[in-house]
């Protein structure tokens, strides 16, 4: 795991700390590395209690109900995904106040409109039912796909982290 | 990433593409690194679904139903808790055929018979509503947290290619 990655997750523990608060990630194109980053944090086990990884679409659908219709139109990579990411994942783990969901096309392959692009979602609950949810695009250079993939955990903590902050 | 999981990773592509079987991830210790190790393998969405980090109990039992009376007794970190992880993530992952289950104690301030215990279970789909599952348990050396969560992720890919090979 790279200096950045971990100084921002040490960050986001250190904020969930002083709230006192729980997250839980929703991943499709970081494959569980936001998730596996915050474990580098020692004692972070009070704060971070897991998530989903969805990285396929039927698993989008079985896990956190996003509907094949959202997934064919406007597709994964959108906006309105990475919110119904955030916003699912919170009312299916209930202890967690706070969520991050990351949702991106790295490559190659890609059609030219979503190469490099990553939808980041974080989410905070208002009541038992909903959540507000702020979200983020990135756009990513033209590198490999493990270097974006870098960029995008990256993002998403430097996302939560000034979220937490606000 | 070490070069050693990449390996492991690169050689579980393989091998669920010979076997056409999508997979599945439930994972406690390794917090979605071993999920996240197979993302790094080009094409890998063909077969790998995603999968769940349920790093807290009330997170194991919340997204895998696992029940309050295990988690305290044997506790997490065992067989019973394994094997039902491995179970129950191929129920909520429907396209899923095989899975993973990883937990463990990495320490520091383990209990002496638990420190460094990490148990293992491969889920292989029979029929709709039950898996066959082997179980390993693996005790890391004295290491410190971060290079034994290596090992354990080293051992799931590993236990997963074999169990994929037997």
């Amino acid at each position: 795991m790279s200096t950045a990655i971990h100084e921002r997750a040490q960050r986001v523990a250190e904020l969930l700390a002083a709230r006192q608060s729980k997250m839980a990630t929703a991943e499709s194109c970081t494959g569980g590395l936001v998730a596996g980053a915050l474990t580098a944090v020692p004692g972070i086990s009070a704060w971070h209690c897991g998530g989903v990884v969805v990285y396929r679409n039927e698993t989008k659908q079985a896990l956190l109900g996003i509907s094949p219709e959202l997934l064919s139109d406007p597709g994964p990579v959108s906006e309105v995904v990475a919110r119904a990411m955030a916003e699912r994942v919170l009312a299916i783990i209930p202890e967690a106040d706070v969520s991050i969901a990351v949702t991106g096309h790295l490559g190659p392959n890609a059609p030219a409109e979503l190469d490099g692009v990553v939808w980041l979602a974080v989410g905070m609950r208002k009541g038992d039912r909903s959540a507000d949810v702020q979200v983020r695009k990135l756009r990513l250079p033209p590198l490999g796909r493990l270097e974006r993939q870098q960029l995008a955990i990256e993002g998403a903590l430097a996302f939560l982290a000034e979220s937490l902050e606000g």
